[in-house]
């Protein structure tokens, strides 16, 4: 059968995730069962990368085995048709041996946080809230301190057999003014990441901005290389894999 | 009793519009349910705009009278407990007599286009979307003749009583890339609005845009002021109230 590659964006609010489980509501799924129909048989679904429950998605990549006798184009607009609103394909084409996970060169985050007095009804499911007591240049020096190659295991656990080495090649915070606050963008791109460690590396650097923690601290609980130095996760909802990276492209 | 005047933002998805109605969930219904739970009796909310089912809010302006022995960053901090997590104060304080409807010298509305060639889950409750077809100096040309003082009637009905004569004093587009697509808000100032107005000129704008309609089209029509000229309007969940201003700011 055809493989077929695609893109795939989500609003993660109202699922446990992106991999399937039993008796909740994941995005996977959701792809599963659209495949079902349009297949009339069952399809298994690859992903790039596993977005906790409440992550959001402008750039999973997705492949799967598909017996269609119309055009990719046909295919898109079909998924499109029987997916909810909240998750839609971007692009689809054939790709013989694709494997979305295996393939993957680096796998690129970001994380929303919302600086404001007050909290902002529009980015309640979008963005973690802070009060505006962020020191910008602290949060700037401690995220670059990531960039090249370093063991992460202050910031999470590897998948079974794997070591906590990964290279970081971009890692950095952007701002923009918006109603009522200013939204801080941590843009964090990596060859591979540990289990929870976007949130955990926005947890400690947050930590930083408020001062809570000085830049020398960060570094030093880095450099430890141990997770007993972590801070708790920072909530998913201000979490988007925004693009996978693959050799080929 | 003392006056308080506040501003209020709301994600308006999950609402009937901002004016109370009975048997139905709607802003208002929900300021004056906790501000009873405070108050310990009824209480009426004033309001500077009535926003139609499933619009937004960054800025509504609101007033209502309550004995409160604390201050007013308490009351803001109470009030925003209380209300639920798409609703919230954004600031208050005592201003005798204040009346957010009369008083108000010009409101500030902003619909947001997502132009994407597919749909985008982020922004399902948040823009109208179109397919990335849009002439975009067309779009502002047409946009820029509503400048000024003018006869209104082509893009919506009055209050009772009033006749269809606004001053607009900003219509324009601004676009900004996001994760796949563009967005496209228009800005529209005026001293008022007649029922449906941003939504009935933002839908023309469109047509504009995707060529549909010329921009001479779009003169005529609003030139002719007559609603039997009228496009329907464009959906509510792209259109928010972002500002009211007053003559004492």
């Amino acid at each position: 059968m055809p493989r077929y590659r695609a893109t795939l964006a989500y609003d993660g609010t109202a699922y446990q995730g992106y991999q399937i489980q039993p008796d909740v509501l994941t995005i996977q799924g959701i792809l599963e069962q659209v495949l079902l129909l349009i297949a009339g048989e069952p399809i298994s679904v690859m992903g790039a990368g596993r977005t906790d429950s409440g992550v959001h998605a402008t750039g999973q990549v997705i492949a799967f085995d598909l017996d269609w006798q119309h055009s990719d184009e046909a295919l898109l607009k079909a998924l499109n048709v029987y997916l909810p609103a909240d998750i839609a394909i971007q692009d689809i084409r054939q790709q013989p041996g694709f494997h979305p996970r295996f393939a993957a060169d680096s796998r690129t985050y970001r994380y929303d946080v919302l600086e404001s007095a007050i909290r902002q009804p529009l980015y309640h499911q979008r963005a973690w809230y802070q009060p505006p007591v962020l020191h910008r240049d602290n949060m700037q020096a401690a995220a670059q301190l990531l960039i090249g190659e370093h063991d992460f295991a202050t910031f999470g656990t590897p998948p079974r057999g794997e070591n906590t080495v990964r290279v970081v090649y971009r890692s950095e915070w952007a701002e923009q003014v918006i109603p009522g606050g200013t939204l801080l963008s941590y843009t964090v791109e990596a060859t591979a990441f540990l289990q929870h460690m976007v949130r955990r590396i926005v947890a400690f650097l947050v930590a930083v901005g408020r001062g809570v923690r000085s830049v020398e601290q960060f570094e030093a609980a880095f450099r430890a290389a141990d997770l007993k130095h972590a801070k708790p996760p920072a909530p998913p909802q201000g979490l988007y894999l925004v693009q996978v990276k693959y050799a080929d492209e």
